[in-house]
Parts: structure tokens; sequence; C-alpha cells
């Protein structure tokens, strides 16, 4: 099994961008002339794939637009999963984190069945929660640590009596979980931080980082780019959802979301 | 519609108890004449809720376990909303918590579809990564606080600058959150964590507590019971799951489930 920060390296080295479209399906925003339903968004996802693999390294659903949609929502995603290519990452945002038995329920659905390469998680309930998803070879599992929404001050940014920000204990902390264990550790580092971004890249040199928050969350890409990426060169993923899905809502969605990922990756391309 | 800590206090009354049955379901340990597949599970709760329902104040199901069935997890969860008594509470144990427009989606999953009481959330990403999930009126979110597992120590119990500890800090910034919102807020605060029970409850005097960690996990009934109801003697529901739904393997299995919950009632009556 080929370790998840290789198949990162090989898909960014092919699309010269390390750019991750994330399939945060919203109905109220689809293209007009598609059904407002789960098959219609599954119809939106493959188009939105169809048009963009060469230029995806990684492709991000997000699990509560599945959940949202009730019985049918997971039967729709296995579906979406069948139509990822296999050079282009599948990595599930869906930010878990439980007991340890019930981790290895999540960790079954979602590395398991789902096949997934990679997986959001939580880190407040610390070590134990996360242990049963390092159990599969090639998979990446992405802590939180910074995240990009305003309220991540409330407890991310605490100050802690060490004198470290919280953030930066579950960074280092979780960075140490990886050793030993099948699967690979990477952190959510949200691309509204790039204020924080070079000290944490800093801390822990060789940790993939998922950056969400670039578009219309207003993070700053080229500071991301310059500051985020591991010692190596690669070891970052950035996220685009709406700039890309929402491109347009009229029958030239797809051209006009492949526009915006040509345009990003243009952007990506010096430093890959 | 009723406030759910009003739901709450009649579920009490009613029981003299505060009883939440979690419905972890493990398909290698459910009874040995039952089909372990998602269709005996689903037989396997309703024999548990049948033979428990004038015992519990709630049901606990775990998200993570109907996750894993794939496709058919969550109609199979739709049908268990079913089977579950209207007086008796129902909380999905999902612990989810993510940016605005993705909880929004969660909460309509989870309060709007499946119509829940109650849901477990993850604090990490602070205030707007629960306001969605507050719209919902006579609803209760449950908020990690200070986790019945032996990692919660991780990050929970570090102390800030303040001096505080972040598990108190959470405590006392999520009791905040619900003020003028439809939906309450309460606290998930471990069984295990006895020793901090007390000086919690003197800090959130009028918050639910939800408490796993009783039975398997190792948690003190009568010391929980003691120190985590809120002033007004209601406010806190204690979970236990493998105690009472592994009772028996064999066909008996809703009889010892009833005579486990029976004699965790009997324990509780005293202060109720």
């Amino acid at each position: 099994m080929v370790p998840f920060s290789e198949k990162l390296k090989n898909a960014i080295q092919r699309t010269h961008g390390c750019l991750c479209v994330g399939l945060d399906v919203d109905l109220s925003k689809m293209p007009k002339n598609l059904p407002h339903n789960g098959e219609g968004a599954l119809q939106f996802c493959r188009s939105i794939i169809e048009s963009t693999r060469d230029l995806a390294a990684a492709y991000k659903p997000n699990m509560a637009f599945f959940e949202s949609l009730g019985t049918q929502g997971f039967e729709i995603l296995e579906l979406l999963r069948q139509s990822v290519p296999h050079d282009v990452l599948f990595v599930m945002d869906a930010k878990r984190g439980d007991i340890g038995n019930t981790s290895r329920a999540y960790a079954s659905a979602f590395y398991g069945i789902l096949k997934s390469d990679a997986l959001t998680l939580s880190p407040y309930m610390g070590a134990d929660s996360i242990e049963p998803f390092l159990e599969y070879p090639g998979t990446c599992s992405f802590v939180l640590c910074l995240t990009s929404n305003p309220s991540s001050a409330d407890f991310q940014l605490q100050t802690l009596q060490s004198g470290e920000k919280l953030y930066e204990k579950v960074a280092k902390t979780a960075a140490g979980w990886a050793k030993g264990k099948k699967g690979e550790i990477g952190l959510v580092v949200g691309a509204t931080q790039t204020q924080y971004l070079k000290d944490l890249r800093a801390l822990v040199p060789d940790t993939t980082f998922l950056v969400p928050g670039v578009g219309a969350q207003g993070g700053d890409l080229q500071g991301v780019l310059k500051e985020g990426r591991t010692k190596s060169g690669y070891g970052i993923l950035v996220n685009v959802s709406r700039q890309i899905l929402y491109a347009s809502t009229e029958n030239d969605f797809a051209e006009a979301a492949r526009d915006q990922a040509q345009k990003l990756v243009n952007e990506m391309k010096a430093y890959f």
C-alpha cells in the first residue's frame, strides 16, 4: 500500500497544483437545470469531477450534506466514490472523533466501506479517539488544528499555562500519534490563519496540511503556498469549494468550474 | 414546543430515574439467535426498547454504528426513531461540529429529518459551529466538555494561562451560547470524572449534563447523582450501554436487559 503522502506527491506532480475541490453541495445553489435533490446532486458532482479531474489533486465531499439527504445519502456517496478516478485522492470531510469502539466503527465506515484516502477528525477527546483511524495503511487522518471560521478563536487560540496556544499543543501532540502506525496524521489549518502558518510549519515540518478557506472564506492562496508546504515541498492540499462549484448556475456550470480550477492551478504552478 | 429540560423533568418524574439507555450496537456482541446485520440490529434495538420503555428516560443511538452499516444505516435509524415512544427522549450521539453552513446541514439531518430531542456536539470550532443547532426549539445540544475516555486528559485537562482548565472554559463558554436561543445547551461530562463533577456543577448550576461512562467504563453512579444534578434536582441523564444491551446473549436478552435497567433505576430512585 502506497503511503498517503506519496500518493499526494504523485497527485501534485501530475497536476502541478495541490488543489482539493470541496464537494460542499448546497441544493439551493445548484445549477438551475438540474433536479434539486439527491440524484441531481450526484449528477452535479459527477459533472464537476468530469470537467476538473486533470486539475484536481483531491476531491473532498462534505458528509453533512449527504447526511442531510437522509436514507439515500450514503448510497449517493458510495456512487460518488466510484466516480472519482483512482489517481485523484478522496478526502471525506466528516470531523469525527469518539471513544475507542465508536471511532473503530467510524473508521470502518469511512476507510473500510468507502475506501477514503483521508478523513477529517476532531482532536477534543485525545489520542484514543484517533488511534483506531491509524490502523488503515495508505490513509491520512486530518486532525482539526486551527480552523478557518471566526469562532476558532474561542478555544483554539487560548493560551496554555506553558505559554503555547491550544492549537500548537494539538499540532505537536497529534503529529506524534502517527509514530509506528499504519496510517498518517495530517492537520487542518485554515487559510484565513496565515499569520500563524509559518510558525506552525516550523513546529511540524513534515506533517501534511489540509487548508480550507481560500476563496469564499477570504484566505490568501499565495501566503498559504509560500509558508504551508512541508520541508519536501509537497505535503499540502488547498481546498476550494464554492468558487469552483458555483461559478455558474447556468448550463455552462461544468466549464465555468473548470475555468476557476484552472485559474487556481495556474497560481499554484510556480510552487510545484 | 416544550423545552428540552421540561421534557427531561417529565421523563425523570415518570421513571423515578434519569436512565439513558445507550444503543451502542455491536454486531459481534449481539444475541446469538438474531441475524448479525442491520435488520438484526433493528430487531435487537426494538426488543430492548420494548422491554425497558417504562424505565428509560431516554435512548441514545450511536451514529457511528449506523454509518458503519453503509447505505441501509440511515434507513434503519429512521425506523428505530419511529419505535421510540413519544414520552422517552431520543438523543443522537454523533459528536458533530463544523463551519456554519455545514452545521446547518447536520442540524437539518438530526433535528429536522430525524426529529431528535438532543444531539452531542464537539466544541473545538467554537460558537459559530454550534449556533445552527440552537435554532430548533425543544432540543438540547450536548457539547463535549469532560469525556470519560483516558485520553480526555490530552487537551481537556490542560490548564490555561487564566488558571482554569480547558474543560471549565468550554463549560462556561458553551453554557452562554444558549442565551436567547430556541434550543438549549447541555454538557457531556464523563462519569469517570467524579472528582471534577462538583466544581463543574457549581460553575454551571442550571445546565443539563449527559453523563456517559457508568458501568463498563467504571464510573460511580452514586457520586454522579449526588453531585451532578442541577439546582432544580433534575437536569441529568446517566447513560449506560453495554451493561444493559449485552446482559445476556441468549434468547432472554430483553428480560436480562430489563433486569439491569431496573437495578439501575432502583439505585437512582432515592434521588428522584
